[in-house]
């Protein structure tokens, strides 16, 4: 038996064992779950132990971390694949409707929560695995699985896990199915996430809130100086205007321009989704180029004086806003965080007390479209959804593929079998089943394409 | 015995009954003081009606008002007093150096609850009418008393009451004593208090946040364009940008010039006290007469996004501000309220909803520098206080003054015989007992002054 006929063989089995999964109610955000996380590790170890894999339970300062790997040959390609077993809360339970740790088939999906965030799309990758150790074929590429228990409560220890063990994790490509399809029936491969760089920006004025009356005109008032600090940001094309800003930004590429062309992206259906009466952004730019190829500058939140229901007649003594920007590849956060700290120290007058604090930020990432990774990406995903696949970007940040390209020097190929309308972190989680069998088909050949490709 | 040597031999007897006025903690904003409040009007409704003031206690929804008067002929200019016999609450209690309602004199001051703010400053206007019925003198003016009990409690009552006794408030001039000197020794005639106007405005992009980085860039950010709005009312030079803002702006007189150029302003001082670095403001003019004789734009508190600690990579659905503009005398708040909301109209781009509630506003308010008035109230400070009297104006509004206008057509004088520092609304508040004297020999020349003046 081949281990595609092991894989169509094993259709039904492959679904109930996804459901045990999801049975466990592994919701690292909350410590009453902490038992529940840990019985998932161990379920998931023992699984990927009798596939044959060779697999440990590796404790963090948190939740452990399940680590497989299963290598065959010095020679062949190495494969880090990166998912979590750890699920959301699954609140409100009001709005469930079927139990939330109870996976149920409704039409073509299965609804629980972790169905496709991330349980249901990392075990595609298993299974795929799981056929040639299955049939006693031979597993064309080496394989590592670093499976952590932490992404949905901040991975607050992963970043110091790859720290530590850069020889365990050593391997030439990283593989995550953590994103989604660009939509319905368009399985994409997603080429290049933004950084991200914050810094939080406060003005102090009097050493007090001072009326507004007895002071007012001839007091400088934090609020009005941050409002023309943050204005001072962007010209009225929408481009950012602290110097330098754009220096380290590659133009957007013919292929990539491509790419973008080929997408059905729908102006209507993007405002729809968003709910805002029209849209705008950096001036000679599409809606995606902005958000996938573009740095940006938002503030994310601002807070000064009075701000319950009626009228306060106050100075107020502060004024404060956070503002985070996205970063293309080759942008350098600090650089970028150096260059707004100085613009902003130069535009502030000096009758008030300026407080930048620098939160630091992570670089984008980008998959380099030349080499052979992200063709053979898209030749497995032919293979397994029998469609053209989607070559995308995101606009947000996934830390670890910065920290794999970071520490390990890993490049990350991101390929999503969900849907976006799957509501992950919301009641009602669900994944389509024929995604789940498509994804694990298409797992399946990425693992021959990656072999193939490296020779 | 003349009203004068009247005054002079019963220096102690008066200190010891404001003593007993002070006793009453006739705290307005606390239910549990009611009966404390009450109290105290009628143990002030009593005093006048000794004194010979034909007096009653009048209810209104909240506490009472006293009233009082004394109409001696129909061809003397009547004076409507007005003051307020309520208290702001003593707390903090642990900050007193002595018992809020037990009054104590230590050094030059007496210290309690109300020495100032208002029941000692009202008590100079009392005993100075009071010297001349208790000495059989003829006062030389009819004199009406409007005494309320809610003025630390906000006056939610007191236009009502104006509006419904148009007929006994009737008279030819108001005076408050509730303002203080300009500084030691600097006694002060108020003759203009700005008004003010307020407006909040709410920019509404999406239809919920959205993350920061799958969105950033393409969809309009709330925080940013209202940054952009509140930084479009001023222009470089500090001078508020909204068309004709300063249509109904009358030029500083050079009387007023004079005015301020006598007073010892120091900008250190100033500075000191508002604990900024330095200061700002319309150009082409000083500290004083930025707040005292220009209209102003200022953000009283603005907010939007996210405010906790650390970051979230949000673009807010929506971000708001409060924003009030103080008014000089013939401008008009309706007026001003349109042209704002227009113009903010005009900026805001169409790509987000704003909603402009107006929340109205009170005109500026100034007493003629020419007419008789201020020239009789200077002269009687000169003879109470052995000084010569500083003319100055308030940044702030005293919402009475503009319903005593609006409603009676009366001009107010504004005299002040405390000090800023008299912690009024603080801990330990206090009176100089030389102040507290002065005032009341100013009183009592006040009333000749203005029988002189009429003439």
């Amino acid at each position: 038996m081949d281990p595609k006929s092991f894989m169509e063989a094993n259709s039904k089995q492959r679904l109930m064992e996804l459901f045990e999964f999801l049975r466990f109610p592994s919701v690292s955000a909350k410590s009453e779950h902490k038992k529940d996380v840990l019985a998932c590790a161990e379920w998931l170890a023992a699984h990927m132990e009798k596939m044959g894999v060779e697999t440990q339970i590796i404790p963090t300062r948190g939740h452990p971390v399940v680590f497989g790997n299963k290598i065959t040959s010095p020679d062949k390609l190495t494969v880090l694949y990166y998912g979590h077993y750890d699920v959301q809360p699954p609140e409100p339970l009001e709005l469930w409707k079927t139990s939330p740790f109870e996976p149920t088939v409704e039409g073509e999906y299965m609804i629980a929560r972790g169905a496709t965030d991330d349980k249901g799309q990392l075990f595609t990758h298993i299974k795929a695995i799981e056929a040639f150790l299955g049939t006693g074929a031979e597993l064309p590429i080496n394989v590592k699985l670093f499976i952590e228990g932490e992404e949905e409560s901040g991975s607050e220890n992963t970043e110091r896990f790859i720290n530590e063990n850069k020889q365990l994790l050593k391997a030439d490509l990283a593989v995550i199915s953590d994103t989604a399809q660009f939509a319905r029936n368009k399985p994409a491969v997603t080429y290049g996430l933004r950084g991200v760089a914050f810094v939080e920006v406060k003005v102090i004025g009097p050493n007090r809130d001072l009326h507004s009356g007895s002071f007012g005109g001839a007091v400088p008032n934090p609020i009005n100086i941050l409002a023309k600090i943050v204005a001072s940001l962007h010209d009225k094309n929408g481009r950012v205007t602290i110097p330098g800003f754009y220096k380290d930004v590659h133009p957007i590429t013919a292929w990539e321009k491509k790419q973008i062309k080929r997408l059905p992206f729908s102006q209507k259906e993007f405002l729809a989704k968003v709910g805002t009466k029209g849209l705008c952004g950096e001036k000679g730019y599409s809606s995606l180029e902005r958000i996938w190829s573009r740095p940006t500058l938002d503030c994310n939140g601002i807070t000064g004086g009075y701000q319950g229901e009626g009228g306060k007649t106050i100075i107020p003594s502060w004024a404060s806003c956070k503002i985070t920007m996205r970063l293309v590849p080759n942008q350098n956060p600090v650089d970028v965080i150096n260059r707004i700290d100085k613009y902003i120290r130069t535009i502030c007058p000096k009758y008030v007390i300026l407080e930048i604090t620098k939160h630091g930020g992570t670089p984008g990432v980008v998959v380099p479209t030349d080499g052979p990774w992200l063709a053979a990406a898209g030749a497995a995903i032919k293979r397994g959804f029998g469609l053209e696949p989607v070559f995308i970007k995101e606009g947000g940040s996934i830390p670890v593929v910065g920290t794999f390209k970071r520490v390990l020097g890993l490049d990350t190929l991101l390929l999503g079998w969900g849907q976006n309308d799957d509501n992950a972190h919301s009641p009602n989680e669900r994944f389509s089943v024929k995604d789940f069998e498509r994804g694990c088909y298409s797992s399946l050949a990425l693992i021959e394409e990656l072999a193939k490709a490296r020779k």
